[in-house]
């Protein structure tokens, strides 16, 4: 006897958009990708191309998985995503510009209920049903990448405010009149200093006020990255060591300012910075404690996602679409 | 035929406990204070005592209002009051060291529910049953005082963190390295800007770093205070506006990260600084918005509690019996 799609346990589905890449997957309840692929973000100048393309790779993986029957729903991480209204808005590192309604595209697209929301609180929900944040109902996830984003939770229910704009960690002006962030045009937000950009920037700040000899000295100043700045401190160079305590100062002095705004049990970091281990802990940690008045001091945990990367942004996407 | 006064509308008793006076009263389900008294904080050096001073002048309002068969419950603000606890930990402010049973001791003494929390978070409750924030789910009261204290309502509900102390904005760090709160020991907090103490150190500053003759010179220094930079202001004085120009921009950037954090629909200000009008809130709209990025900017209102003071306090207090 035939078993039908549908009675076989259901499945979601986890897109997230990056400014370069869009990652999706079809997961099943208990958080395993079953089917994941990726198509580039950048390329497509019009929304309509990005989501036929979408729709055709999905469309495959949809198929090996049984079928449109036993997908539940469809979960969207974005940048700048909201979820009351289900668009995108002014995302500066996307291609499409002003307001774009895409959880309408591609509910239209797929006949599906879809679910969107920026991608740090789509990491968050994931953290707190796979990750490190299971069973907590107060914590903070901050994403550490290209950019700096963060999800909110408090009470075990995900800040979206009034706008479903909350938690944008990364903009918050940690340094006033600090470094200008080119795409933001402010000055001195945490995100000018704790991104993948940032951390290359402090690196060609600190080689330019030291005479110190610096293995990334060898580096051309466009290919330094917190991977290089990790190797090299790795090897006793106190340059990279430098850097990443000036970062940790920065992110230490922002997690303290969230720490005393939402008292989370713990926050949660995510992305290629993490890699760095202890070299970006430690300095992180202290600075925050240095910062928190004594009723915050030694109570709040920094923890590292231990979800793996490559299904992190799908598994929180994926997760929207079961708590809809 | 009598009425037994338990049949009548039932009543709350509010307690605000400050630093230097404690102030208490007997409020109507509509936000009406209808008996009201205050005692001194200061000279107990011993809870037990304020507990029996505090009973003895609640009794007689109890009796005027009708006896206790009409007190629904008593809802306490204190400065770091733990709502889950009930406690009051380690408040630099009073007079009582270590951790507090506060709640206990009054619900001991009165046999009455009670529920304690921050003053400002009670601060946040009344502005919602009763003030600038009716109707509104996503808000953050700031309390301009003796201090800086902060209470923040999302979806609805007031943040506490996982510990019961959510909402120090007052101690979020503005300016890194910035000017020393004495209390805390930390550098370059709101508070050490933007409470009473600030203003006056600001006004200080700000008259060593300049030449400009002001009204201000001729008070003693210890007598500065925002009434007085006020009235210097309202002459025209521009030693007097640029102080105000100081604290709005450092309030200003703070309410900026918090909106980033939370997105509110509206940041409601309290306290004797608010009276300086736009002196003080047209700097402070101006440094919001001149940090906030695009998806924030033009959205959020600032909005002076228009409580009357002397009730404010109470009203708040109270509003925490009514939630329980």
């Amino acid at each position: 006897m035939a078993t039908s799609a549908s009675s076989l346990e259901p499945l979601a589905i986890g897109i997230d958009i990056g400014g370069t890449g869009t990652k999706f997957g079809i997961v099943d309840r208990v958080g395993n990708v079953l089917f994941s692929s990726e198509i580039s973000t950048k390329k497509h100048a019009e929304v309509a191309t990005f989501i036929d393309e979408l729709y055709e790779n999905l469309s495959i993986l949809i198929k090996k998985a049984g079928g449109i029957g036993r997908i539940k729903g469809i979960g969207v991480g974005a940048p700048n995503g909201n979820f009351y209204s289900g668009t995108i808005e002014y995302a500066p590192n996307l291609p499409w510009r002003g307001i774009i309604p895409l959880a309408k595209l591609v509910q239209d697209k797929f006949k599906l209920p879809v679910v969107l929301t920026n991608d740090a609180n789509a990491a968050a929900i994931g953290e707190m049903m796979y990750g490190a944040a299971q069973g907590m109902k107060d914590f903070i996830m901050i994403t550490l990448g290209t950019g700096v984003g963060s999800g909110i939770v408090a009470n075990g229910h995900l800040i979206y405010g009034h706008d479903g704009f909350a938690g944008e960690l990364g903009h918050t002006i940690i340094i006033p009149d600090g470094r200008l962030h080119e795409g933001t045009g402010k000055k001195g937000s945490l995100e000018s200093y704790a991104s993948a950009t940032g951390v290359k920037l402090t690196a060609i700040e600190v080689m330019e006020h030291t005479d110190k000899p610096s293995l990334l000295r060898d580096v051309p100043k466009d290919q330094i990255d917190s991977k290089k700045v990790y190797d090299a401190a790795m090897q006793g160079d106190e340059v990279a060591k430098e850097i990443f305590e000036f970062t940790g100062k920065i992110l230490g002095m922002a997690l303290a300012n969230a720490v005393m705004f939402s008292s989370p049990e713990a926050i949660i970091l995510f992305g290629g910075l993490t890699k760095a281990g202890d070299l970006i802990l430690k300095p992180t940690r202290e600075h925050m404690e240095a910062n928190l008045i004594q009723v915050f001091q030694n109570k709040v945990k920094i923890l590292v996602s231990h979800l793996k990367e490559s299904d992190a942004a799908i598994l929180g996407a994926s997760a929207l679409a079961w708590e809809s």
